[in-house]
């Protein structure tokens, strides 16, 4: 990176059905993929993406950042409207503003949030099927009663998925609540950062809290620091990135309520 | 039909962006088509499907009443689930029905009630814009006033599409309201009937009034009795045929309202 490099912040949404993931791969599509291509193509040269969250495959996104230096300096709203332009209507670009050239979207974050939504009316619907957790009634209260266990700096092995990366099992949660909003139940979770799989393996333990388990089930899951207490993990496509907060840095509002819980 | 067929009615659900409408066509997938071959295959004999409202390409159904014979009688609820397990995720059998055998979905009904929704938040939208218009700000308190101007037995020439075979441009709009739900803008219109294209071209004019067209728009658009008056259709992903009455037959209930509004 040369002096002469300017360097860009970038709010995105997209709908992750439509892709295996964020992280750039061959051969398939993915988000990373996809929107560097489209800035390559805008900046005629090549444009490598770092990212706050790489979701998995199926995983939705509202209010991702991302951050790219380029020693073109288009103005911002240009870059917004050429990256729309160039991606497939199932990936939003929400803005693009300049940052400084340190800038960077992993490093410098203080805390991802997610929110993950059920939908508990019937187990298959053929609007929402791709946009929540189609699933039987819960019980909202149970849910939220319990996830407060969760809360503070622990050691969060039993949602931890196989294959996770981190040196630790160590996470510290902030802020979690589920609520329920008309035909929707949504849980909305913060952290400093998450493990792999973390918040679809709490969905998952919540989701037998709203079916009836008992209530000690999610603080027992925890306690056991052990991945094999806890049943499947929840679906992808009820999981929305949602936010992720830059103490250091002023950038524009993102909306952080998934489309579908906007009526 | 022999004196032992058994007469069906059934509700279904689906998301149209997956299909070329409900009318059966060769080599596209229809509606219609994926019905009745699931219906066959479980009734071991062909099975033809009759319905009230052909919905057009792209165009989405929530509470459509459509009715089938067969010489089998299995259990309703096993046609249901059956069906569904024969039928992609796109679409959802919400129930199944026995009914006198003169039963008719088409010829039996009362009224066809259709909601257009809008998303007026941003031109695109990954998550929605399969199930809604993504367009600018309206002005719904306009649309709501005028859209009171269709209420009657009048002449919709103005709203019909090209290719409509209806021997007649005369149809009585009972109810029609749109008011604003959250991020939404919801038209809902009730009519004993509606031409071609009738409500899309309806929510074209209610667009237009939305976004500052003057206070007699859509009025003198109905008086002008002439397609050419108005703009483009409004597009085929903002509407679901939500409810089909029957006044002279007991049928469950079905939920009219698009999931994306139940939040």
């Amino acid at each position: 990176m040369t002096s002469s490099h300017f360097r860009y912040a970038l709010a995105v949404q997209y709908a992750g059905g439509d892709f295996c993931g964020w992280q750039r791969q061959p051969d398939v599509p993915t988000v990373q993929g996809t929107l560097e291509q489209a800035a390559s193509k805008l900046a005629d040269e090549p444009i490598t993406l770092q990212v706050a969250g790489r979701t998995d495959a199926g995983v939705h996104a509202i209010g991702q950042i991302s951050s790219f230096s380029s020693s073109r300096a288009p103005e911002t709203r240009n870059w917004q409207r050429g990256l729309n332009a160039l991606t497939p209507k199932s990936i939003h670009v929400s803005w693009v503003h300049v940052v400084p050239t340190e800038f960077h979207p992993r490093y410098d974050a203080s805390s991802r949030r997610y929110t993950y939504v059920f939908y508990d009316q019937q187990r298959t619907d053929p609007f929402v099927a791709g946009l929540a957790w189609c699933c039987d009634p819960l019980n909202v209260d149970a849910m939220h009663e319990q996830a407060q266990c969760l809360l503070g700096e622990q050691d969060f092995s039993s949602f931890r998925g196989a294959g996770c990366q981190s040196l630790t099992p160590m996470r510290r949660v902030d802020r979690v609540w589920v609520r329920r909003q008309g035909a929707y139940v949504v849980m909305d979770i913060e952290a400093n950062a998450f493990l792999l799989h973390m918040v679809r393996n709490i969905a998952s333990g919540l989701f037998s809290v709203g079916r009836g388990a008992s209530n000690t089930y999610l603080a027992d899951v925890l306690a056991a620091r052990d991945r094999s207490v806890l049943g499947v993990t929840a679906p992808p496509q009820g999981l929305y990135l949602s936010q992720v907060r830059y103490p250091n840095v002023v950038l524009p509002e993102v909306t952080a309520l998934p489309s579908i819980l906007r009526a």
